[in-house]
């Protein structure tokens, strides 16, 4: 077992704001001396997304935490998710029946324990407890906060004063939240810089029913692929962790060269030595398409077997490597916004690539034509081509879309 | 049973306000055809003071209302009372046992029951149906109100914007209160102006749950004698409902004359056209103390026997009214603040009333000395005497302390 010493450095990397080191010293210090393993905790929604990097960052820490010999306790709301929006009003916040919870509970393991270790990991569903508190019970609860204090979230506080009504049942989502970090008796909550409010409750919780407080460790938000945005499926800038190792593979090349670090920290379990390394090679002027190879490797390792990485990592190079797409690859002008594949045909048998719009359709049936590195058939002819795509025709010959 | 537009008459005598008065009607319409009784809610809370002319003026109305044939239901707050204040910094707040809270509810009842009709009242405990709900029935009844609506209240207003705390289960208070009128299915609630609040939250819930809305009947605020402040047992100014006749008669006759008719209509059965015959008589310019004379006798006789209210009277008379006490009487003046009955005896040797203090000592023990009207016993020799206090010694001779 790593000294807390060590274990300090390993959890804090990356970490936005841990409330606060301190104790967390003193919590490793604890568990090292007898042997007991810390309790992190992570709540997760039960609305069951795709996961994605982004997500996976505290996913990740979690992992490195179990390494470091510590037990995590995933939480399912599914008390939250079961009484919905009772008003009705919010089409969000849906009551879920108790097999539609269950259901996305199992998709959602599924996808975390590509990340999380399983030995280690315990997953329970906040109804055990939740549903069994009586109206005075609630009062106890709820007089553990004040209506300022609630006020003073960011998004309640927006809403009251723009005069979006807040249902009073609303107050207790945060009242619930911190309810667990109680009966689970949690050591370290991880959650995003969102969760801030709703994690330091569960501290104040706690000490106002005479426990140990528990570390709350804030993971910043991953950016994406774009280098601006927040990572999201709706935007298109993600890497989802079921994504194949090709796809994967290939994402991870496109990351923005200033935010190689940001992903070694947070989409990687690195040791911080290593990224210093890094970080060192980075200044000394390395080539950053190396470094950044070296990280799809890892990351694409993280969630493909040794085998599927290498794989990825000969198509890479064979699809887009210099080595195989020659720098000054002729240009192929497309007129209209909507022109699709087959409307390259004539340009490509005045480039003298084919000979005929039949010749086309056999090489794709051939799994000769790769758009932007990926085998097209047939039933791709008329999806629509965008500026900047690759086409490549048999073995050698390129051509870049110009719209 | 009278007609349901006499019944409005006498319901809606000396309410402040009725919400509404139209929707009233049609309960009272529809409870005179199928000869139902309305049920009528007023709700208590447990902390058991002794009740006064100012309490009662809800418990009259009341009164008035199952003298029409309709049924009371009163509702003791335990369950609110059991809960007090969990965070334990309000001293009035105080969590009470659930022995404390039937003790005190059975002193109440003991004194409503000197107004209210025993065989049209059922008494109810409200922890009945809230202690039976759980964290989403608590959800569900949480969700019916905003944030914003409940800081609508007078008090919580004032105290967000002070930055006085407000816990989250207060919030709560006047939601169980609106959790009864559904669970009892009240028609009508009762309250002074001080509950409107609570009372309209009541309709709100009804309607969101599907219920008909109660009526909200809000009575005034009954000034003391003082005649300015609000009726208190901490500021003197009150007539308690279990005081003996005599006191409460003297009470009465020291109303203000321009609250003869408030009294009449917040402290008495009275039929609407008897008072409007007072109001004429008053406009005739009859004398006041013989109109006093009648309210008096009417309010006592509310509370007492008719033989203790004749005693009452026949007391006044011979204590108070100008025929025994004499319009010109002597002054005594004493000194000091802190002089007491005692020290009155060297100035009524002086009057002559008195040969000496053991006869003075005599006199009190043949209950032949009086202090405003009410006999003294030797106990007494030292309390302190207060200016305009008046001595009466033997049957004719008074006299009327200066400081």
């Amino acid at each position: 077992m790593l000294t807390p010493n060590e274990q300090m450095r390993i959890i804090c990397k990356g970490v936005r704001q841990c409330v606060n080191e301190k104790e967390l010293l003193v919590k490793l210090e604890k568990s090292y001396k007898q042997e007991e393993p810390l309790i992190i905790k992570l709540g997760l929604d039960p609305s069951a997304p795709d996961i994605h990097l982004g997500h996976a960052v505290v996913l990740r820490k979690i992992r490195q935490m179990q390494e470091l010999g510590h037990q995590a306790v995933i939480i399912i709301g599914d008390f939250t998710g079961k009484i919905g929006d009772p008003t009705g009003k919010s089409k969000g916040r849906v009551a879920l029946s108790d097999e539609k919870v269950k259901e996305n509970a199992l998709t959602y393991c599924e996808q975390i324990f590509k990340i999380l270790d399983k030995e280690r990991t315990m997953v329970r569903f906040n109804s055990e407890w939740l549903s069994k508190l009586n109206f005075e019970d609630v009062m106890r609860l709820a007089a553990t906060s004040t209506v300022s204090r609630m006020l003073e979230r960011d998004d309640f506080q927006k809403r009251y004063k723009n005069g979006v009504p807040i249902g009073i049942h609303e107050f207790f989502y945060p009242l619930m939240q911190a309810y667990d970090s109680v009966e689970i008796k949690a050591d370290i909550e991880l959650g995003g810089t969102d969760q801030t409010f709703n994690i330091l409750m569960g501290r104040t919780l706690q000490k106002s029913m005479g426990y140990d407080q528990q570390i709350a460790l804030f993971m910043p938000i991953l950016e994406g692929l774009d280098g601006v945005a927040k990572m999201s499926k709706s935007l298109g800038n993600y890497i989802g962790v079921s994504e194949p190792a090709e796809i994967m593979f290939k994402k991870v090349m496109e990351v923005p060269d200033d935010l190689i670090i940001r992903y070694y920290e947070l989409a990687t379990d690195e040791h911080p030595d290593v990224i210093d390394r890094v970080k060192e090679e980075l200044s000394n002027g390395a080539n950053l398409r190396d470094i950044k190879f070296q990280l799809a490797k890892i990351i694409t390792g993280l969630y493909h077997e040794e085998e599927e990485v290498q794989n990825a990592v000969s198509y890479y190079d064979m699809a887009f490597s210099k080595k195989t797409i020659p720098d000054d690859i002729p240009i192929l002008l497309l007129d209209l916004e909507k022109d699709t594949v087959k409307d390259t045909i004539p340009g490509l048998i005045e480039l003298g690539y084919i000979k005929s719009k039949s010749e086309f359709i056999r090489l794709i049936r051939q799994s000769g034509i790769q758009i932007n590195g990926e085998k097209m058939n047939e039933e791709e002819m008329n999806s629509v081509l965008f500026n900047g795509d690759v086409i490549k025709i048999g073995k050698k010959r390129f051509v870049k879309i110009n719209k």
